[in-house]
């Protein structure tokens, strides 16, 4: 199954939005409806919009203005601009040599996930992170005794999940990094899919991620096709676990990764990042190289996008919040390169 | 209007579990309707469980297992409790001597708040935290430079989040702990309620506190009805939002205090904390004396109630997740001492 994909002329895309409850396939003629498909999130993850970028260059004939549109449709992942440059730049070549380069995206981000996939599991299989977090699994070298707080609440109280992990790592993550945010397999989502392929993994805890809880609709669907044992937790309690223990190693991907490793990613992240490092469960942003932006130093000068009061105050047509009730929505947050343990990408890992 | 209260032979409370949309008083007349009421939640909050436990045995008669099963009705807030002890010491004494104790409850509960509300804005408006948080509004004095993070993100990006709050200040909090937390006034909502007569709340920020939603449930509807600006905020976007700069102090409740001051309190607290010590901002326990457990030494001795899988994959009859999703939830985290700023009591201001 492909997320997104070029079929007979047009671009075919699953519609996230209508997850978990069906699995419906959209096609797409015209960038018009793909920037309305990228606004209203039915394709998303910042691989996944760089393919969906170079595919809509192709639908756009060459029009600058809606080139123009789409490269602008959502500000802060990178991949989407990234990935309509990469086209655009074969247009005077014509509409086959815009295809060709659009389908080489597609072909390089799939090879990328398979690549982000074996290096990051290598990485958390092969002791180099041990000291950081020796909490459980791979880890479990000695009581964990690294966080101030951890050490304080012994495993009484929350048996299922501080019990030991047994074979194989307990893996946090946010938001959805799985193959619904790229073409057929995922960036950290990707990574926990190989440690189960390899028998490693012992578990996945997926924040829900509000507002729009890609981690309850999404991350969930996926690890329940892959079989891979997984619960869902909400937001507020990912750092209280942490500090609890029992979690090998926390996993996010990113929408942009500024030149010092400072990490734009979905909300919620920096606050897992602060729960991490106190609990010294080693913290890694797992994404292809495209994601890292040169021209942006630090995460000062990234954009993050406020995606309106909405989306908070009510959730698929029921209203949680009081008539006129304001919200401040900020999509992603910047993770200061200081809280990362490393950065996994599909030809390195870089430690900030 | 008050949140729970005895009323011709009755306990009458306002069924928090079907606000905003409608504001219904329940009576009830069996400790069994209490108990029921209590795990639902249709009454919450510290200390709104300490006079219901308190008028619950009033309606117990006296009989020991309805007075057990009562105090057992919810495990980490010490209030519940305590509540119940306070009134069942009466017991030898009759029916009369039990419903006196309990409205003594009710009523040095309402003084509590207000004592308390007092003395947060006194603290808030004194200076005495300003070397703490130098953000804005009371803590203007210099320029944030205390996170290393907040300083490295101008506030080019959220303008209305970080917009100087102008006269008054930014509170930031999480769930609900107004006046439908306790009796009349609320803790740690009560610090910004008197700060707003005094003309001096610029605003809430109100955490949504998945996955029960007080805070855009219950707290937002408290703030409109007080007239107070405010708006919502995603649970995970509230740490970033401190490090963003603008918010001039966090000010949470507590379900229970251990005698070192580690505070169990709302899940997602923690969090909080986190990202106020890494931002430099003031983090305030609000709470009454009676949240503070002598008999627990330190926060690895409070129990966290896990309230199953239900609450995080449905949502109002809603379901977010794919059929058969477990979760992990734990209703409460609890705070380690070293994060909090200061501990406001109705006696006194506690620095742990």
């Amino acid at each position: 199954m492909r997320t997104i994909d070029w079929v007979d002329g047009a671009v075919e895309l699953i519609d996230q939005t209508r997850l978990p409850d069906e699995c419906v396939t959209l096609r797409i003629t015209t960038v018009d409806e793909l920037v309305d498909a990228i606004r209203r999130l039915a394709v998303r993850g910042a691989p996944a919009l760089g393919v969906a970028g170079a595919l809509g260059v192709v639908l756009s004939g060459g029009d600058p203005d809606a080139v123009a549109r789409l490269r602008a449709a959502r500000p802060t992942a990178v991949n989407l601009a990234w990935g309509v440059d990469q086209a655009a730049a074969w247009l005077p070549e014509g509409r086959a040599a815009v295809l060709e380069a659009a389908l080489r995206i597609r072909d390089e981000d799939i090879a990328a996930c398979l690549a982000m996939g074996e290096r990051g599991a290598d990485l958390l299989t092969s002791g180099a992170l041990a000291s950081k977090a020796p909490t459980s699994g791979a880890f479990a070298s000695e009581a964990s005794t690294s966080g101030a707080f951890a050490s304080d609440l012994p495993a009484v109280d929350l048996p299922d999940l501080l019990a030991p992990a047994g074979r194989g790592l307990r893996i946090m993550t946010i938001c959805n990094t799985g193959g619904l945010a790229a073409v057929e397999r995922g960036t950290a989502l990707g990574v926990a899919q190989t440690l189960h392929e390899r028998g490693l993994l012992a578990e996945v805890l997926a924040l829900e991620t509000r507002p729009l809880l890609q981690g309850a609709r999404l991350t969930a669907w996926e690890l329940a096709r892959m079989g891979a044992p997984h619960r869902l937790v909400a937001d507020g309690a990912g750092p209280y676990l942490l500090a609890r223990g029992g979690v090998d190693a926390v996993l996010v991907g990113a929408d942009r990764i500024a030149a010092n490793g400072d990490t734009a990613n979905k909300i919620g992240t920096y606050a897992l990042a602060l729960g991490a490092a106190r609990a010294g469960v080693p913290f890694l942003v797992v994404a292809p190289e495209t994601t890292i932006d040169v021209a942006t130093p630090t995460g000062a000068g990234i954009e993050i996008e406020d995606r309106g009061a909405e989306e908070i105050v009510t959730l698929r047509g029921t209203r949680l919040a009081p008539e006129g009730t304001d919200a401040v929505n900020p999509a992603f947050d910047v993770t200061p390169h200081d809280l990362i343990t490393a950065i996994v990408t599909d030809k390195r890992v870089i430690r900030p």
